[in-house]
């Protein structure tokens, strides 16, 4: 098969800075423990603030008493919802308080908070509110929520300010958040004419995003200006800013938000956690606020990912073609929908996986219950569906006698043809995927090793992937200093994986700069270029993308200027490295770029800055035939493909599994800094490891029992093997800087389903619940061993 | 006479913003004393900072002893020129090192820092080094500095890099920085067609800025990436960047200058203060340094504004046309040339006056001294020459018989006439504003009135000015919130004048917001548009034009997407005030700019935002048979004018003159905001009086004899009459934000040539010799009573 070509030129780098494994450029400061993280300011005069949550998961509020705690020495403000103003939050509907008002809605939800002067002091005094509740019935299950005469959570909802006022959802049940059916080719008739067809019911639980740093915001207020400036640990000051206004009932021009250092956020930290509480706490007692969740608080009031129930049925014909498929999606979206409406859009439209199936119908549903909100997390319910599908596609394998590898690659989505909903598949390296990953993992003689010892069992899996990459808005400015060294500035917040540097490296890239000559900054609404948010596995692509525009536009201008000081055409010039504008083919002539700025500042054309914005556009559904309902308005993306393989182990007295190896392939377009796109990979590799075997929230009648990390499983580096082996494929295409696609997401997606099929590789335990624990594989086998034994 | 028309058309202001007197954006923060200046900050571990003074006016430097000092408990770091790299600094002339370098040029140079724990530390350390000298023979006067055989006082001048390197100086004697020789029509050769001619020997004194803040720099270095970070009080962050790095020997990229509020700099903090020692005193220590100069310190190591000689003779023919005019003009300008070359550069452009002098000889020397280094200091030059020239046009007018209004306006440029070197009058309101003066101050009768009392005489006198307004580049970014609010960013520093207010007003004027909707953000060179500087009466009018032009960019972003929301055609739709476009005449069709913004950031376009940049080209000099010589190159400006009335009473017993009463009219084109024009007019209207009568540093044997506030007279609110009255014409014209023009320096460049006209108008006596003191104005009487009683 022949090599995708690049869809875009790119720009030719200058010096060699592009694809060299820079080392991180707050590496030093993390290592040291140096770095300056929210937890880690203080202000003069500042308070602490905490939260009281909610003991109940449903309930009526029927009166607060918090007399004794605004009493008690030391506290400085207490609020609950009726010192604050009635404005809802949330990014698709507005269905959240700042504090519950008039019920609550989980166990845990906050209902109070209190600044004083220290942490002791704050939290006693929570223990001081009294707040008498009148408990209702609690809705723990998201399909026993679609029900009629379901207890209503939301009895406003369709009063809330929503993007999906037209939602198919208002129609049915008043628990649903949204609904969306999507369907391409005759899905109901053409069953007969499978000859193979596989149906299940998957279940995948809500995972916590674990990110290392807790929820974190200090808040200051100028006392003459009423500005409120927020130092916040989360993923886009941008959004922080327009929903701490919204929630606060200010102009945007009053709330300024910075980052400081941030400990990872995995979509837990891109819609609103606790920065216009905080906020709310330093204008009602007139000095500043730091709140720092605990470890405890985070996982009980936060969020986590969308539990899922995933009804599918697919079918193939005898020669391994795909020909149908049928999905009902739900998803647990907790007391607020939050980004749940998106996460299902995500969901569905990848209910059909990287494969043509030229008959699909699916159907799906973001549930509300009284469990804790669920949001953004690392693939965006795109793991979810993978894992019924990849898991489905191994089962289709088997009962057609074909490798899985095979299988996959006679159905793989080509360049050219179409994703569900009419997009094209721009470039369609599945395929270059599956292929590397099976040579690289020695599939076929892996497949065939024998059992290592008795009661332990190998198997080796594979997942194929597809996600988006890329993303909605994003703005940059450069800025080239008298002495030609360079200012980069954009909103994009590095939460960990070291965006900082690649964008860095894309600039020294496209003008021939070296890292020390770069003078990169970091994000605050007041000043930076217009970010969308680090998410949707964007940054590298979307940030990097204006990054390479401003830097094209500044070698413009760089090149005017040099063509009138040089008396040579710009056609005849060329970018060399260490800042040099050169007559082609003749490096003694140059004149650098301090001079070029110097004539620019003071005699000819002004500052050399540019300003470059991009935005992409929405994806356009229900092309091509496809018929789209209630799908919620989305970003774009660009479509990018992975295939990964596990090998594990079983034991068969426990059940227990033990990854020992694995190989992630992933087309990176351009990789700008491998060892970051390395750490990316393995990151989220392991992340999808603790989805496929250990993570999960446990609830007891709508009581969270595990909110710590002592009783909720992560995995430590104990549980991830050696050979954990990242494997980049560069296919440049698209609009992303020099052709680079992103990885961030896509490392976790394929990681539960692949070790699901090497699981039932190696005992034929069919896991159709995640994760596959000891119990849950012991009870597949012990099915498998009955089904046996029946026939 | 018909009013000048506008030559520009401006935007049309929405709203009602626009010439309001609107209270200054930081008013409240500073009458309550919670504005943040530089001295106001603490970091963790900071350490304080001081500097040692040179004993000598001039002297090689033999020997340094640091070791007791460094033994000091409680010091972390002493410096001396031996720990710092061999690098200057100078605008024009790199003669300047961090801390003197093999000899010391003034007395309170510095020659040492030290950094400790506390300040009485780090003095107690500067009394323990020891330095051991070998005194030179100083030249204090600028004149014998330029006779041959006076001792040198740079001997590497002539290889210092510099702007000025076929300065026809260098073929002069070494003690010149600059010479200037600029001659028009033929000098030589009309005195004869001269009816009256005038001679003197001006003198003007070195005067002190007297900023409220002195100096003050805090620094900090980041032990990871070595970047530095500097708080500090300046008119430039740009410079002071520009400037730390070239005298430490960094790239840019490794230094961040962020300005917090600022105690005034009236050009005293354009070019290097303390902030590249500090830096380097905080590298040294490896903690923060902060470095408040103490007001004596201030006033002995850093700047003034140069004192002049000028030798001036002017003729004219009977009937009150002026002929000729040659120019000595001489200025001292210490041990250092810092801008000194710039200042000779307009104080030679402006010799020949607001006037059509056809034949013209100006010859111009800046002089080394060894006294303080003078450099910018508000009017550059100009009040200099218009002392001179101002006087003697009222003593041509007296020879002449006529009214000294009179005289001026027949001699005034006018619009379409050529400046000295040929540039345009584009705006020639001279005449307007003298006869507005006149009318104003009631000239005619005033000029008559009896004296009030037995000794005091009371008189009245004029002077007609011309400046520059704007100069060098600039560059604004805008940037629409998700809620219709602006963000509006500039690098330029808001010295006290409330340019962060005007600036505000222009944005809201050009898109109608509300000042509370609109976000302005202070100078921070890692993240603001690069301005060159507050200074050159250039701030509104110049980053004005790029704020203007910014929101004008944004206003057609606006228009693009609500012509597609609205269905009508761009030419169709106006803006109206608090954020709306609306189908013209139409004003309930319209869509707010949040609603514009979300679907940009989210659908279609992208982040509405704006980088405008500007740079105003350098002055054509040499056009219109003028003949230039070692003119230094520097930016352009737009010329405007200004005259200013002064009613004195003087004490014919102490010479003591009282300033009564003031009209200083002015055409500002537009006032952006009234209330802060006729601050800056006031402001500048009492500098101007203490440089006319109180204001002078004092040498004894190049010992500065005055360096305190109690020995340095400045004006005092005592001094200052109640009845000083800015008046305010406006005749829009120029590249300025809504045909706006500057007023900063033009209020102080008449003020010392009108009252010494008053004086003479009072007494007879001819004052040349600023500051006007009583002993100067008695000596005058009694020249004049001398030459009377010899007639």
């Amino acid at each position: 098969m022949s090599e995708p070509k690049p869809q875009r030129p790119s720009t030719a780098p200058v010096g060699d800075l592009l694809g060299k494994p820079i080392p991180r450029l707050e590496a030093q400061e993390k290592v040291t423990g140096r770095a300056v993280y929210t937890d880690d300011m203080t202000l003069p005069g500042m308070l602490h603030g905490a939260l009281l949550g909610s003991p109940h998961p449903h309930a009526r509020i029927l009166s607060y008493d918090t007399a004794r705690a605004r009493a008690m020495p030391g506290v400085r403000a207490v609020l609950t919802a009726e010192d604050l103003p009635d404005h809802n939050v949330g990014s698709v509907i507005k269905d959240q308080p700042l504090l519950a008002r008039g019920k609550v809605r989980y166990a845990g939800e906050p209902v109070a908070a209190v600044a004083a002067v220290d942490l002791p002091t704050a939290r006693r005094a929570l223990e001081a509110i009294d707040i008498r509740y009148e408990p209702l019935t609690p809705v723990l299950d998201p399909e026993e929520a679609l029900k009629e005469g379901a207890p209503v959570i939301h009895e406003q909802r369709d009063a809330y300010v929503s993007l999906q006022a037209d939602s198919p959802a208002r129609a049915a049940t008043p628990n649903a958040a949204s609904y969306i059916r999507l369907t391409e080719g005759s899905p109901e008739e053409v069953w007969k004419r499978c000859d193979v067809v596989v149906e299940d019911v998957f279940e995948t639980p809500a995972q916590q995003h674990v990110y290392l740093e807790p929820c974190s915001t200090l808040a200051a207020v100028d006392r003459d200006s009423g500005k409120i400036t927020l130092y916040t640990s989360t993923q886009s000051v941008f959004r922080a800013q327009a929903i701490t206004a919204e929630a606060l009932g200010l102009p945007m021009s009053k709330i300024r938000v910075i980052a400081p250092r941030i400990g990872g956020g995995f979509g837990g930290k891109t819609e609103m956690t606790n920065q216009p509480i905080t906020a709310a706490l330093a204008r009602a007692a007139g000095a500043p606020v730091k709140m720092t969740l605990s470890r405890t608080d985070d996982m009980l009031m936060m969020k986590s990912r969308h539990a899922s129930r995933i009804h599918m049925r697919t079918g193939a014909t005898r020669d391994g073609v795909l020909v149908a498929r049928q999905v009902r999606l739900v998803f647990d979206t907790g007391a607020y929908a939050d980004d749940g409406p998106f996460v299902a859009s995500l969901g569905s439209y990848f209910a059909r996986g990287p494969y043509r199936i030229p008959h699909v119908d699916v159907e799906c549903w973001a549930v509300y219950t009284n469990r804790l909100r669920a949001g953004a997390f690392r693939g965006f319910g795109n793991p979810q569906i993978h894992f019924a599908s990849e898991v489905q596609i191994d089962q289709l394998a088997e009962k057609l006698g074909l490798d899985p590898f095979e299988f996959r690659l006679r159905n793989a989505l080509e360049t050219g043809e179409r994703w569900l909903g009419g997009a094209p598949v721009e470039s369609g390296t599945l395929r270059t995927c599956l292929e590397r990953a099976r040579e690289a993992s020695n599939w076929v003689q892996r497949r065939e090793q024998p059992s290592p010892a008795p009661g332990k069992r190998r198997g080796v899996g594979v997942a194929a992937v597809a996600h988006t990459s890329g993303l909605l808005g994003s703005s940059a400015t450069v800025r080239l200093n008298e002495d030609g060294t360079l200012t980069v500035n954009t909103g994009a917040v590095d939460i960990g994986q070291g965006s900082d540097t690649a964008l860095t490296q894309c600039a020294a890239a496209v003008l021939g700069l070296s890292m020390e000559h770069i003078n990169y900054s970091g994000p605050d609404t007041d000043v930076s270029p217009y970010d969308w948010c680090t998410g949707g596995t964007r940054t590298t692509f979307t940030v990097g993308r204006v990054v390479v525009q401003a830097c094209e536009q500044l070698r413009q201008q760089l090149f005017e200027h040099a063509s009138d000081m040089l008396g040579h055409l710009e056609q005849d010039l060329e970018l060399r490295p260490g800042g040099i504008v050169s007559v082609r083919g003749q490096p003694g002539t140059g004149v650098s770029f301090g001079a070029i700025a110097g004539r620019a500042l003071y005699f000819k054309g002004g500052p050399l800055v540019a300003t470059s914005r991009w935005l992409f556009p929405p994806l356009p559904i229900g092309t091509g035939g496809t018929s789209a309902q209630g799908m919620p308005s989305m970003g774009n993306g660009f479509f990018v493909f992975a295939a990964q393989v596990a090998e594990v182990e079983v034991d068969e007295l426990t059940g227990q599994v033990e990854l020992l190896q694995a190989w992630s392939v992933h087309d990176v377009g351009r990789a700008i800094n491998p060892a970051a796109v390395e750490g990316q990979i393995q990151g989220g590799f392991v992340q999808g490891l603790g989805l496929a075997l250990t993570e999960e929230l446990l609830w007891k009648d709508g009581h969270l029992l595990n909110p710590s990390l002592s009783s909720y499983k992560v995995p430590g580096s104990r549980d991830v093997p050696g050979a954990l082996h990242p494997l980049l494929l560069e296919h440049p295409a698209g609009a992303g800087p020099f052709g680079a696609k992103g990885v961030a997401e896509v490392s976790l997606v394929g990681v539960a389903p692949a070790i699901c099929n090497a699981i039932r590789h190696a005992t034929g335990a069919h896991v159709t619940r995640l994760p596959a624990t000891g119990e849950r594989v012991l009870r597949a086998l012990l099915a498998r061993e009955e089904a046996a034994s029946k026939v």
